[in-house]
């Protein structure tokens, strides 16, 4: 069963094959870190004792200036996509363990086992890993294109009304840019779409925006603003990480939370999960948002990740893979490219691919693991962690690999 | 109700009353940290782009050579106390946010709400608390001085089979060495009593040591192994810190799981929480491990906490708090006093004293919040986070509310 295969073996794997070459895993480059930006402040923060407070604990709700500046940091980037500079608020935002921990603290706030949220398709994998862990069911959204069709969301919600699903939802889960694992953005059409429907057939659900890749572009940012900026009056969770196109392993996110009562609960449990996140990480990004290093660091790397896509894109048209019949769009951002097999090839760890790719030492993430049921014909293929001279000689494997899959259908 | 008090609400009051003397925070003291030592570290580790995976992602469990050097370290003390040096592994380890976050995940590995949890009386409160927030009832352990009454535990056990309550416990805990708030430790005949009732009553149930003040002695360490050297049946979860006696901002702690299903169970969670503690503090805890900073740093400020320990007690005796009617035992260890109110003397945030001592500008954790029911005539006092110098002055200022409080029962 493909959707038993799970992640953390996903990873084992790669690690015990000699001379594997990842294309699975969605780490981004240990050769774009910004190291020397993270030793300069910690020892402008280090000098003297002045600053001793950081190796002691903080609040459990974070930072009040790091929540402060990324509050104005979301707002600013609200106010580029045209919306009002007051969309987050220092005082509704959780600082968290990456945006992971947010996503989980939301589900575990909102949800118990039996109840149902809804998702993408395709979807983030780690949030569907998620979803099962803690007993929830996860239901795919109708899809168009790899992207929300909006169109079929009225048909969508009745046949849910209609099969008893509904009363069981609490939540919605969007990627709203540069999607893992599919790269692409929601439109605000899309999302005000989407907005309509949950307020007619699930007024008391929450939506959960998560923005972990908004500023993980190669050359232009998405236009739309999060929906903190839209008129709805749905509650809302929105989660982001400030580390991911950092220094990544530091690891901070947020939560930005519209409703008094689930952020409330939201505290409660961040409290006692660990009673705040490491309290010196936290000033540490602070100290680049206040730097300008986190701005500086951006500009550094978009163009670098840019000419990673490129170059692995190239190498999978060059070594054949759209004649074979493979297609995929273009990634704008993100670490992806997401990409469907021709009729007959199937991707999970069962199948002629998964093992040629095996032989072949290259490892993709079956495209079924960012499902909810499903998406057996696609994979997700990452340019984040492999050095940039290596994603060739990658993209001829995969090729090779899907080449002899097709080799054994057509047999 | 004290029961209401809410430990985030406390903390908010400390710090709006000016020039607030706080005995409440279990913090450590700002002035004395290793600021030195993880600066070095930091330096050393980033000097070149050779470490930089270490501002990656690593593996949801942690770090290798971390886990391998922490068991060690547990090995090592538990060799000291006399028993074998194998009775951690580091591949039954996760490295976690803090202690607290092991003791979460073990929680919501083990428990619905409406299960049961077995604690001591007093226990830790934010435990009580993640408890509360998990839907999880505490029922108390006997007590005798402030500590496991191994005697009256059969008759105890046989109350909970009779009531109903037995098939409800899921697991047990206890906070071995130096108690969080009450600066006692359990001896090995103490925990081996609890065993055998454990495997005789719940042989199907865990039992959760937390041994976070193991190291966070003055003078002597306290000479009884963890459960992890019993012989014991009983699946056990271990908890610890690396950083509370150390850089405690940092926040790293551990879970030893004997148990496979249960370690596998808690890794589900682990990853789902987060994918893994920040991969750039578990570097930096394991350099300092490797250095032999942690030990150094250990050394250095036994005896400082020792003297504050000294210092607040002898201030406290000074000023007459014993002439009042209150007892307590000498702290050996932690960041705490925990002393019993004369008769007719209550501590919760409704008493005289507690609005004596707001009046006063000095705060206590109200002991009440350490129970599971009970516990309105102690207070826990810390002498953590205070400096030094101002210690005699909070300790006047409780001495006047506890006389205050005193009068006004007299009239």
């Amino acid at each position: 069963m493909a959707t038993e295969l799970r992640i953390d073996e996903l990873m084992k794997t790669a690690l015990e094959v000699e001379g594997m070459l990842s294309l699975a895993a969605g780490f981004t480059d240990n050769a774009v870190m910004p190291r020397t930006a993270v030793r300069d402040i910690v020892n402008e923060l280090l000098a003297d004792d002045s600053n001793n407070a950081i190796l002691q604990y903080g609040v459990p709700e974070g930072r009040p200036r790091l929540r402060e500046m990324i509050a104005e940091h979301v707002n600013r980037l609200e106010v580029e996509c045209g919306a009002s500079p007051d969309a987050a608020g220092a005082d509704r935002m959780v600082i968290t363990n990456g945006s992971q921990q947010a996503l989980f603290m939301a589900i575990e706030a909102l949800c118990s086992p039996g109840d149902v949220v809804l998702v993408e398709a395709p979807t983030y994998f780690v949030f569907l890993d998620l979803l099962r862990t803690l007993g929830v069911e996860a239901v795919s959204l109708p899809s168009i294109d790899d992207s929300l069709d909006v169109e079929a969301l009225p048909a969508f919600f009745e046949e849910l009304k209609r099969n008893g699903t509904l009363e069981r939802v609490r939540a919605t889960y969007i990627v709203s840019y540069f999607s893992n694992p599919s790269a692409l953005s929601l439109s605000t059409k899309q999302k005000d779409g989407l907005l309509v429907q949950l307020e007619k057939y699930l007024p008391a659900s929450t939506l959960i925006e998560d923005i972990a890749y908004r500023e993980f572009y190669f050359e232009k940012a998405w236009p739309a603003p999060t929906t903190l900026s839209s008129g709805t009056t749905l509650r809302r969770v929105v989660t982001g990480t400030c580390t991911k196109n950092f220094s990544t392993g530091l690891k901070l996110g947020y939560a930005i939370v519209t409703d008094d009562a689930l952020l409330r609960r939201i505290l409660d449990l961040k409290r006692c999960h660990d009673f705040g996140t490491s309290h010196f990480v936290q000033a540490i990004v602070e100290r680049a948002f206040e730097r300008g290093d986190y701005a500086r660091f951006l500009k550094h790397f978009r163009p670098i990740y840019g000419a990673k896509n490129a170059s692995l894109d190239a190498a999978l048209v060059e070594h054949g893979l759209k004649d074979l019949g493979w297609s995929w769009q273009s990634s704008h951002g993100s670490l992806y490219i997401w990409a469907r097999a021709p009729g007959g090839i199937t991707t999970g760890p069962d199948s002629a691919l998964y093992r040629a790719c095996l032989d072949e030492a290259v490892l993709y993430v079956p495209g079924a693991l960012c499902y909810a049921g499903g998406g057996d014909d696609r994979v997700r293929l990452s340019f984040g962690a492999l050095q940039a001279d290596r994603l060739p000689e990658a993209a001829a494997r995969f090729c090779r690999a899907a080449r002899s899959a097709a080799a054994q259908i057509d047999a």
